[in-house]
């Protein structure tokens, strides 16, 4: 069945005998129910006849015609008050009380700003940081998923055409996974049509959603979810959107577009709000283009060859974004880097020392990010090669880390990892981030006493959290009782358990926001008192209480590796003159 | 018009001459369109002859019907396939190429978990937090926005009706604003539609939506805003919702239930999903209440004598929310006080001193609940009881103020207020917050050396924020640089800077996520060098630089108010026997 089909009144009867409206006859108390259905199609006085002879209202009996908001219907308003489906009431006079009840059909279509809206209170600047980067991935989430059974390469590319001399700005994702249907890509554009929910069409045959089995990491590339994140993504990000896609089952490659302006158009037009043409033709046909689209000729060539892909094409972008994109290229794809590390470098993330001369895992995954302004050679990078996100810092300066695994309620499972970064010689290997503002100011407060304000860590917490292998950017989880400083005077200094860094990774039991930006409750569970913490040493759970295990492993940890050398009351400079 | 009324096909026509397809003749390359529109409520054979007939296709000729996704259709699938609006083509072969583009209409009306699931993923526990009372701040909000023209007293009610005696759980929210008409009531129920979009019925008449002039502490109760809150918080609570309102233009009284069940009822029946039925009616009428529900009888036997209200009831409320309200009912409520600190106390907040025999400001807000359990006697608080609630804390043990404005673009207006808690003898009087582990271990590592972390503040940021009047209450604001602790050594020990708490009251320029939990950009903005801030003594904006005033009035406070009493280097106890 087609959405709306069944909607009040009728159109096409509508049309032949004009607007349908249903009438109660409330002048006296009567069993509930009694509506009749009339068209209004003529003149007023037609219409006060009809009445009178549908429900046998003589000549000399007085009546009004009321809305349900006891507005009466009168010669002067009856064309703007009458239209199809409305319930009206047959009063002796207009404030007469309603001596028996009414029931009056109503339509609640969503608003489009359910869709060109949403993006645009989705994402959120937390800690000073500009959302873009997080609308940005959820184009990329949709990539994973889709590319999720390629056999070969993962080509995940955004590009940026910044280059108004080919045509109007855009920002294009395109990925070489399988591609959506004429039902699928339809289905985009269902708000809230989710894995789970979007049987009808599509899972039926294939007996419904089933979830993917269990990987390190959860790194299950099953992050569409919600049904809503492209929509958001690519309306935060700009006006309009058109999407090219074409699975391998068929030659044919489908084209659809969203705009904002067409759902203006279609109010004005009071033509069905949520309705929409796809494009059917066959690869390499840009007949359609038009000229301030000229750039899509080149993308529709690429077709050719091309087994199955989607691409998501933004325009009329916000200008603002386009500066922070052009201006902060560094800063936003180390943080796509970040969010996506362990999909780019696999469970082990970018160890330098492990990575080196091993050839990288199969399924690869290339995300690639173009950059093409006027007048200038594009900028490339793959986020790969990037070395400075902050999980590769972790990472690489990290002497030893501490493996430990959380069970919540059964089915939740998180996988964690404790890094110890030591003190090195004058100072802390503990790395900066140098976009997070820590907020610090470590001041001598007296020369004789330095004050530890916590220290390299900074008021950094210590975990970071991935849901199904991806970065939520905006949950941290301070600490757990057992990896938290000791309240009593330790056996190694306070300031060693400033030296760790942290990573969770959850899979999908954990629930995040539609926005993928926080976790709902992940911190809740995790203090349950019943969630059990085991350490894992070579993928082996161990039994062991985890909170001395991890006393013991710290101080190791600072003996091993903390090579501090203190300067302690300097007294003046010497030059031995004696040698 | 309706919505839906223009949707594809036509359900009257369909029903009498089967579904109407749209078919694309492509054998042959051919400009584009082309489509015509046939019936098909034959059998496929007949459908076939109908197709012959309509293109002049011999009976020699073969030819196959596709869908848009290339499946054939057959005698086999005819009738699982074709549906109305569906769009086929005729080829030669099945894997024919598209020698021309086709258009293809489809309809892609959200799904009803748009409305159903908004909640769910929408409130999430920040630091902890259990966010259920933030999404009962949701239904307050509309409250307060309906109440804002009373012109007696503003009353608010929420009941619990826990008593599963008296017919199922609820959760209710009952007010005596302005009340609902039927349209104002159907577009309740229209997710999205917010007051600035919603001119078709309602503002159009009156001529748009206008913002409130500004007020004290931006206290507009204009804080119905984005279209969606109202059925977020309803759906996070619970399952199902029943509206009843009135107002004071007539004597009827409107009734609405949307719930989870009936959605899934009407998608099963496939029935146009966003559709339902208002029930209007006397008030006091309850002869439609069923017996599982008789709670009802008294609710609306209370209609009698109210002029204008609005009641919001929800059912299906989930148990663990119900085990939080239980539970936790002096945290919940609290919180509630917080969040409305200032709407129910006025721009001056709860301040003893002040407010003792003040007669209350007109347009006094009465925010009450109730929870009736089983065999207890009720519980009952009006939230402006509370005296525990934070800024209820920071207030009355503040000894100072300081109080300043930044204007950002324009029109976006900040007002701010810090307040300084001295040190009394040998304690710290800034509050601390009962329920927010402030994560601070404070500790003397080394007999000699006290470590001052971040002292009585802790960790918290300076600044809680306030939206139109309402706490915002996962955005909290650090510092500003020019009430930072200084980099150097200042005037005042650097932990008079730890005594200060502060608060924001921001307008409506400065956006919110549509959950109302985070700001989107107010510390981006305030970071922003053009934002100045200007201090206001006595009303009045002063030509002084601000980051020198703070200081010195840092100073000042230190000097009139600690009071500090430091027992250095114990020595022993000495009983003097020479006395
Ligand atoms: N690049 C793509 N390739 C193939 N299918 C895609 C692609 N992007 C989106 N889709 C399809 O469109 C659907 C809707 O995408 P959208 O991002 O709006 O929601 P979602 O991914 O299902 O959920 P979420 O809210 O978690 O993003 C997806 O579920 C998927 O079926
Ligand atoms: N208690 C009430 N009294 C009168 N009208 C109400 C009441 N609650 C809701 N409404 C009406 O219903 C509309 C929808 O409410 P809802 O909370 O869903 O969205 P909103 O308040 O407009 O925006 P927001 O997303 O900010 O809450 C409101 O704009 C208001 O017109
Ligand atoms: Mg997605
Ligand atoms: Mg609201």
């Amino acid at each position: 069945m087609l959405a709306g089909s069944e909607s009040l009144g009728g159109a096409s009867n509508g049309e032949a005998a004009g607007p349908a409206v249903f009438l109660f006859d409330r002048r006296l108390e009567q069993s509930e129910g009694g509506e009749r259905r009339l068209h209004a199609g003529g003149s007023f006085a037609q219409f006060n006849n009809d009445i009178r002879q549908a429900f046998g209202i003589s000549s000399n009996e007085n009546f009004v015609i009321s809305t349900t908001n006891r507005t009466e219907v009168t010669e002067a308003n009856f064309s703007l008050l009458i239209r199809d489906g409305i319930t009206l009431y047959i009063l002796k006079s207009i404030d007469q009380l309603l001596l028996s009840a009414t029931k009056e059909k109503i339509e609640f279509l969503p608003h489009y700003d359910t869709l060109v809206k949403s993006g645009m209170y989705e994402y959120y600047a937390s800690e000073g940081q500009n959302p873009l980067p997080f609308a940005l991935a959820e184009l990329i989430d949709n990539s994973l998923s889709a590319t999720a059974n390629n056999s070969g390469i993962r080509n995940i590319q955004i590009r940026l055409l910044f280059d108004e001399t080919q045509g109007k700005t855009s920002v294009a994702v395109i990925d070489n996974g399988k591609g959506m249907n004429t039902t699928q890509l339809k289905n985009w554009a269902v708000y809230r049509l989710s894995k789970f929910t979007r049987y009808v069409d599509e899972s039926r045959e294939q007996g419904g959603y089933v979830r993917p089995p269990p990987m390190p990491r959860s790194l299950n590339s099953d992050i569409s979810y919600f049904g809503v994140g492209g929509k958001q993504a690519v309306f935060f990000v700009g006006q309009s959107v058109r999407i090219i896609t074409k699975t391998t089952n068929t030659q044919d490659v489908h084209e659809f577009i969203l705009s904002k302006e067409d759902f203006e158009k279609k109010e004005k037009n009071k033509e069905f709000i949520y309705s929409g043409f796809i494009r059917n033709r066959k690869p390499a046909d840009s007949s359609h283009v038009s000229e301030d689209e000229r750039y899509l000729h080149n993308f529709i060539l690429e077709e050719k060859g091309k087994d199955s892909f989607t691409a998501v094409i933004v325009t009329g972008v916000q200008p603002v974004h386009i500066q922070f994109l052009k201006n902060f290229f560094h800063l936003w794809t180390r943080q796509l880097a970040h969010i996506y590390h362990y999909y780019i470098h696999g469970p082990k993330g970018n160890d330098f020392k492990w990575n080196k001369g091993i050839a990288r895992p199969a399924g690869k995954i290339d995300i690639e990010i173009f950059m093409f302004e006027k007048g200038k050679s594009p900028r490339i990078v793959n986020l790969r090669e990037i070395k400075s996100d902050m999980q590769t810092l972790y990472i690489n300066s990290a002497s030893e880390s501490f493996e430990f695994k959380a069970v919540v309620g059964g089915d939740g499972v998180v996988e964690g990892i404790i890094r110890y970064h030591p003190f090195l010689y004058d100072s802390e290997t503990y790395p900066e981030d140098p976009y997070f503002s820590s907020g610090e100011d470590i001041d001598d407060l007296d020369d004789d006493c330095i004050i530890i304000e916590k220290g390299a860590r900074g008021k950094r917490p210590i975990f970071e959290c991935f849901w199904n292998g991806r970065l939520i950017p905006y949950t941290t989880i301070e600490d757990f009782d057992w990896c938290a400083p000791p309240k009593k005077r330790g056996v190694v200094p306070a300031e060693c358990y400033n030296r760790i860094s942290g990573v969770l990774f959850t899979n999908d039991k954990f629930e995040v926001s539609t926005n993928k930006l926080t976790f709902l409750d992940l911190s809740l569970k995790l203090k349950d008192k019943n969630t059990l913490f085991t350490r894992i040493i070579n993928g082996q759970e161990q039994r062991v209480k985890i909170d001395r295990d991890f006393a013991v492993w710290v101080k190791d940890c600072h003996a091993k590796y903390d090579k501090q050398i203190k300067y302690i009351g300097f007294k003046g400079t010497i030059t031995r003159t004696d040698i």
